[in-house]
């Protein structure tokens, strides 16, 4: 009857688990709180009951399930099949995940971070699913990144590479949560890209944001996007400051790992086109001109169940290439 | 009696043969003018030669001899085996060295760009032989890159990939030979240094560079290392805008392929370790406090010989992993 993988999506505060066919079809999907209060052991046991669950409602042979994989807050340990110390999950600190879950299920397992997984869903069956290489930004209260590289993920040395939002765009820049100054999350996250709009706003700024401003002393990056649609100068400013620094983000993972599409998702790609139209006109504008680069721009296509996917993508892809560890490892 | 590769460094200027064992031993060497006027036949002719006198002068079994590497630069196709359109080797376009050479030789062969190879030379048996992971810098008139990614070198979907000296360190920074503005290169290559330099000399700054700068209308890279070195002022606060721009490209490369170690190589690194401990000093300062990242700056060990070394230990590489072409392909 073919062969099937299970996908968990383990996030801060929803789960999501998925029984996929080996063409990618989805055959059955479940979600739950997290509950990260109740510990790691509890959260096992319900992410164990919920893939169960997706099995036995299905009819599906038991046998016929390969491998299982599992999205989940960084940092971990890819090679080890453990969370390290994920901010997200508290008290999870050194956890086996992969082996606890394997070992309850009896199916091999991969783990991986939520950013890695989420950018190999897309590459699978989303917006790069006609290419070799990607680059993927997500773009949220702080921006996460993904790379695939000749149809594999870029882990790094450590599994901490592809952290795209930390790269330094300008120097001696905006400070950022993670210590460096001009980061690229520090100018083109929702969280800054609003901050950048409140900054110009309180220092009296002309603009249509001004009302809203007064009224509640915040504006949200979607506050900003509206008024750009709408035609406010300021509000286009700061959304152009946002694509700028993705279109040099862009021109960078271009030279770097030379992928043919970059692909845009997280919050920030509710505004649509106008995101991806903006970072195209200053990679255009900004690249160089020995030759021309044919990278496309794209949003998403996955919305929330690209992690999901990938993480049953990356279970189907560890077993066809014979590299899954024992059951219970 | 154990296998052989050839290897071949094919520059602008003159080209390297070698011959070397399995370990990475070097058997033979050979070296003569490149002539590239004389056209892209005349010039295999030669190569082939060169390669045949190392392997009759050391009585190798010809049978014993399994693959041959050749670095070229680019840009080229490392798929297809040719050169495209390389700017150093006018009258070259579309030529199918891989092809050529290997059938004239009848030993299976690889072709990559000589910053690749490079590269490969200091990961196989250079600077960062006890890692998997490296990124490395060739300063110089330019500045070329090369990314080695899970020990294996990252090429990028069109073999144009590991640009390293072309990401954007400054927005709307000073213009790049590329086209771009704010490059890496336009601040740390050795050309770029001495501009910098000159730029300062030129509006009158005061320093123990203005006499040679009277005197010969110009500086070089390494007139500006050496009065570094004596205590100029002015000659310390370009070396240290090299200095910074490089440990910015190391603190993204960090974040992106995760590499172990940071390798500098080139003309520039002449100047020896003023380099390494000004790029650890700024990289300490500017990365990120979320953790203590473990990242090693190295000079390279080859010298000029990494081109050579690394052509023929890509064809061992190749060789073990069943990825030769035929002979003649």
């Amino acid at each position: 009857m073919g062969d099937y993988f299970l996908g968990i999506d383990l996030g801060g505060t929803n789960v999501v688990t998925t029984l996929l066919d080996n063409s990618g079809q989805m055959v059955a999907r479940d979600g739950f709180a997290t509950h990260v209060d109740q510990g790691p052991k509890p959260l096992v046991k319900r992410m164990v009951a919920s893939c169960n669950k997706l099995i036995e409602e299905k009819s599906i042979n038991r046998s016929d399930v390969k491998a299982l994989g599992i999205g989940s807050p960084g940092p971990l340990s890819v090679v080890e099949g453990k969370i390290i110390n994920a901010p997200n999950l508290h008290g999870f600190a050194n956890f086996p995940l992969r082996a606890e879950c394997s070992g309850k299920l009896g199916v091999p397992a991969v783990l991986d971070n939520d950013a890695n997984v989420a950018c190999w869903g897309e590459f699978w069956l989303g917006a790069g699913k006609d290419v070799t290489d990607m680059v993927m930004f997500t773009l949220g209260t702080g921006i996460g990144g993904g790379i695939v590289c000749q149809s594999e993920l870029v882990h790094g040395s450590e599994d901490n590479g592809a952290e795209l939002g930390h790269t330094i765009i300008v120097p001696d820049g905006r400070l950022c949560g993670c210590g460096q100054k001009g980061c690229l999350e520090a100018y083109a996250s929702a969280t800054h890209t609003a901050k950048r709009a409140e900054e110009a706003l309180a220092e009296g700024r002309k603009s249509s944001l001004q009302q809203l401003f007064k009224d509640n002393g915040s504006v949200s990056c979607k506050d900003v996007f509206d008024h750009a649609k709408a035609g406010d100068p300021l509000a286009i400013e700061i959304v152009d400051g946002t694509a700028k620094a993705i279109a040099q983000a862009s021109i960078n993972m271009r030279h770097i790992t030379e992928p043919q599409v970059v692909v845009l998702t997280g919050g920030m790609i509710k505004a649509g086109d106008i995101l991806t139209k903006k970072v195209r006109r200053f990679f255009d504008e900004m690249i160089w001109t020995l030759k021309k680069e044919s990278l496309e721009i794209r949003l998403a296509t996955l919305g929330g169940d690209a992690g999901c996917i990938g993480a049953a993508g990356l279970a189907l892809h560890a077993y066809e290439k014979g590299d899954l560890p024992a059951v219970g490892a």
